[in-house]
């Protein structure tokens, strides 16, 4: 809080008036830039700069915001992007890539601490994969090395146990599944990490496009695992590295 | 259809009028004894006689119904009957026997004969062995042995693991689970015997009295798997007899 | 069990070294093949091979792991590919077979061993009949004779029970049903046959792409029924399968 | 409409001031008696007074009630009357009779004049028994002769196909069920006359107090169906009787 | 039943044998002519022939299925067929009739008895005609003269209530509304004659796509109403006819 | 109710007859003009002209009823008009305005008296955009200033709090929110005016197109909050103007 | 925002020291008093002290609040009281008043300055006035007056046209009703006033303990509708209140 | 992987014979003791023993669990203790402790290692105290220091913004909350760390017992978060600590 001492003493000194005090006061926080808001003050308050969600958002307010971000200098994330809006935004940004099963885009304009330990993404199905991929690639972009464990469903159990060693050598595991979502609570008993499960829309009928992995995983008999909203690989992936990098 | 033969073979040879032939036509099916409907082709159709599902009635209507089915020297089974439900039971039929956890009264009139495979009963937790009996004791009632195997949930993967030997060596599988209900995906990866799944009630939250683990079994995985209601442990037990016998 | 007790035996002998022993402990069960996991001891375990299902795959994986499963020579089934999906694998397997109502494709490559006995597929109305084909084509691609009664629904009840002698011989029954779902009860009323109720998506309003009939069937006061998800006929098809081949 | 004509014929007579005509066309239609608002142009609106819905007032809240209407020298009609409710009654009301089961309190003050034709309510199970009987004693208050079908549930479907006959006889038929509530689809398959389908709260797990029936019975593939509210009897015998008095 | 007593009587006289009589007793009730298993019984037991449902189903199935009742010189009526549907039926029938807005085709083939009452299909809003209409030329379809009563939601009770007198000459009143579904509690308070209830899917966001309305008419506080399917025009026409031609 | 009175003198007088004297009661309230009753009584009743919904109808019925309203001389509104029903509003109306976000069209033709307060439209989020110009536009069509206060959600609350004594400077607030919907709670704890809050169907997964939303508005914990159907900015605008020119 | 100001001028001054001037700045918003955290900046911000909700509080968790609030000498609101709870408050505030259906307790310990305009509440039926009361009393704690019309649900329309007059001279309206919730799109096209709908818990069977009722009023087809939460009263007194002293 | 190759050096020295070696194989995970399969492998798996869940167990149940976890000196933790699951654990282990409002048990046999950093539990109201308390107890018995902050949920977000250094100073936030559950989102944009969220059942009406939070939650647009099951105070205290002491 000093931020807020140097404005007090440089009041008390006389180097701000009344009027500029307050306002930097309140702009120490954010700033209006016409149709958005942008938060100044994210990093210093949780750490990393804001990220695009693109799904109800029209191309150009997509490259809006991705200028506006990539401008300062960081490097920039983009999630949920149609290839229209990838087009749109590698018109201007050469170096952005698309990850098209994953439907992330990323610039990287600066090179990330790397962390020392990794995380695991543990798929149940070759159908989750694109969710996986956006877990796996979000922690990535935060500079997390990933272990990616496919194909381990609870349906052929061994699979899963046969890979427990390499799982239980990951700080933290995603665990990703769709249908009866049962992964999380087979991977919370076999790990001593925290479990971050992720439910899918894969299914059909009484799946209800991933209501069923999700209320499975909410009421894991394992302890360990707390749960993401569906196919929110993004934020198994930023929270993963966030448990990561303490 | 030979009862059919006889009663038109009967009815052509001047037996029968037509009016007793139309009747005696009715009659091969079912009787009408007042508040009750009582069907006697349904050993005939299904195998098996009634059976008295106590839930939402008086203890009257219980006995009566009880009663009904003694008199005719059947081995007479209710399910879901209450303390009170079985001492006005017990005054009248002192071979009746209450199974407290399952709820179930059973009263043996005459031998079952035994079958030759078994079926077994696989549970996820404590908590869920009232349905789990309720599906044991049931199936013994037919005359099957049961094999019980408790407590070993997916959260524990290798308790089930080892016993999968045990598992294999029973002609059905019943997997009884509430929470997330992950078990019968377990169990249906491990065996090529069908597996009927019971989810029950057991669990807090979003457990929503079962409805969780009804629909991860139904959007289960692994094949060969299939659901019944709720905390139906009879109606589990009832079908694996069926299949064990056939 | 004699596989392990082989490396144990070998392990001892000299012939495998502590390193061979233990991937030979593993490599019983599985295989890792890049993007897919392959699950040999799935026949071991559960008694058939595994079964393609397209929905959420691309064309590319849908014909990978079709390849992978016809190079060890079994027969081959994949279960929801779209007619693009259809014409990538017949490019590459001239002897694929596409069953369009039901969207499944199947390979055969050797001889099935037939059952004895045989699967009643009932239906109660026409638009349920891709579902109920999807089932009826499984048990027949495991070597099941299926006898196929159609249009039987309850508000026409006489034409089911005009065909209940047939559904009798039957050693299984599967009855597939939209909108309200009572097939099964009736059905289940009238045999002492395992029945395998699956709910369609046929229907509007209040039905709600099936839920109506997965809860009636759930429901159901007719003994012996259980109930798989909603148009999986598939499941139904291969639950069926193993209980008539036991 | 004559008595608006009366109003404004005594207003242009003079007979009326300004002030009463207004007052009178507002009369005709009920009237404030504290807290309650009397509907006194129910019967002309709807052919009948006003029946007691007891289950969330007071005792005392359902004897006003039931006292103003009496003091008109109507037959006075309550549900769902606690048998507290029932004895604060008949204090004043010695004539009342409480039909226990159904939670119905009737008091007869004039002949009522009787239907020409009978309304048959039939019903799935006996613990269906309590809401049938709701609704054959609404309509017998009304007058209509009732036909009680008991007992013939679809999972026994020759019970109810013996009484089809019977059930042909009256002019409209009650079909009462609980769990899969499959009756209303069968019986409306055996007769010509409308069919009205009441779903009862009975049944366990994933009948869900009657949601499951009332689904099942909205989506009947049988045609002349409608649907009341879970437990409804009373709006089942009063529909009944208007429609078999037209 | 003197169908049966014919049989019956030739068989003993042995203008049938056995067998014959077995299969005529049968024949009564359907024939199955392949894919489709005719109802004939069904106008002796509900007074109708059959009507296509043709949501589900290929230009083949229903115009084989429009043949197949067309061929027996019956009325036909067709419901929620789509133009391509309504053009397949137009190369064979050229009497068909489209009625674009409802999706309903009829072919009129022998006069219909008219009925002497009418029945009143009362609309609440412009976006509700569409099922209005299917259940207006249902009725109509069926001989009823039909009074159209349109625009009259209870946002503005007094257009309803202008018309009360119109809709009170009908014998039956089918009231048809979306979002909030008041109407038929409305109506019902206005009218001693059945009001046949029909939600609508029409409506956004809490409406979900019909069930708001549904459930509204499902608790109406109005005695004489009852539910037919969301969208359901043609079920509330067929069972205003039943009723109105009792 | 002046109007009813000249009714009536007139009527004494015998300036009007009975016949016209009941007509003139009636058309007070509404006007029947073929497929819409005209709802002549609204402004008297409730302050405003009709506004058009246009997403359940034709073109042809959005332009009728368009020009119904205009030929009154009244401003028109329709809501949910699609760019195919601008289009042929245009063709009409040269003066029509389409809000192309909004998806609102306008017509002013004739000056609306300017509220002396403002509203506050205050926004979670850039995808929320669309419906809170809705409520925007809706409020400014009623001729009331409207403060707009963007991308302010909960999760950089700090943004909110900067804006506070512009909020409070409004004399309602509508607050748009889509995912978890806090924003109502967090702006209704910082003013002293109505809250009127609008879940938008912005969101994925679990946010099941604005039932989160919705729900966690309803169970606000500040004061001062109410809410609309999700999506409904028309209604909140609508509801700000009447509470704004109380 | 006169406060900061002087907190900043004494801070220059040295009449605060800068520790103190930090806490100053916090201390104008809530102060920690143990268990409890005093919200004192509310009455600035939202223009009403806190109001005690005991629903889920202990008897002494609930007297503690009230004394807390008491002891600044402000009038004190608790809802949901229970009369345990009740008891506990009495025995220290002598002139604490209980409100038995309403569950309301009030101390009335000055003044309040009386609105000069009133508030209608309107309700459905006889088992709504707990709810309704509970509104009617909150916004009489606040000084309104408050206009109290019961008993004219829609089934029974004359009985609310009657009194519409009544109602349109209110400056808000509170609408209550359970069951089908119809009562507030009924008012709403009577009136030009902002219409607080109240969804009550009162119905049975698919009234679903009030949802129905409000998913009824959110789909209102009038507008200047809002919706609270299901029997929230209070919410409805208090925000009725707040716009009618605008 | 020691034990393995122990087992199989031993077995190779001849140490150990073939049917020891398979038995030694499974016992390194499990072993059966009657009606509990006691999961020794657990500490290594997962690094803490098993906890008792006393829900729906039995008194007897629960201090038989206790007793076999108390007997391997080990802390010993028992959640959803009734009194009466207390009464009996206490008069075998005096040292138990009972922690009423959170209804765990504690038994402290050994010393735990503290945690260098603090974990924090925020809180919404004080009805949410005993969830938030079962959170707080679980991480103390993990030995994790706990910083408690009451009663700031979203309504008064001046409170929660004066204690965000207080909370920025924890390595991991617990979040506690019912109703609209926002104060994780508002939490987690005020902090650089793991943010577990945890709605309660409190709330009434809409909240459907915690579901509103729950989804509220689910949907957070802030990053960082994660949610577990309702009213699971155990299940993120217990995942607080794992990730405290990475």
């Amino acid at each position: 809080m000093s931020d807020l001492e140097t404005i007090l003493t440089s009041f008390k000194n006389g180097t701000l008036d009344l009027k500029t005090a307050r306002t930097a006061i309140d702009a120490r926080f954010f700033e209006d830039v016409g149709h958005t808001t942008i938060d100044h003050d994210r990093i210093r308050r949780t750490g990393s700069a804001e990220v695009i969600y693109a799904e109800h958002k029209t191309p150009t307010q997509v490259v809006d915001a991705f200028a506006a971000l990539a401008a300062r200098g960081e490097n920039v994330l983009a999630t949920r992007v149609s290839s229209e809006g990838f087009r749109a935004i590698a018109e201007r940004f050469t170096g952005a890539e698309y990850h098209t099963a994953a439907r992330l885009v990323t610039l990287q304009q600066k090179a990330v601490d790397p962390a020392a330990t990794s995380i695991a993404v543990v798929t149940a199905g070759t159908s989750d994969l694109p969710v996986a991929e956006e877990a796996a690639l979000t922690a990535e972009f935060y500079g997390n090395p990933v272990l990616r464990i496919r194909d381990v469903g609870v349906a052929g159990i061994h699979r899963l146990l046969a890979r427990a060693d390499e799982i239980r050598s990951a700080q933290v595991v995603i665990a990703v599944a769709g249908m009866e979502g049962a992964l999380p609570s087979a991977v919370g008993g076999l790990v001593d990490k925290p479990v971050i499960a992720v439910p899918t829309s894969v299914g059909y009928g009484a799946s209800f496009g991933g209501i069923t992995a999700l209320l499975s995983m909410l009421n894991s008999c394992a302890s360990g695992v707390s749960v993401v909203n569906i196919d929110n690989g993004f934020g198994a992936g930023y929270l993963a590295s966030m448990i990561n990098r303490l």
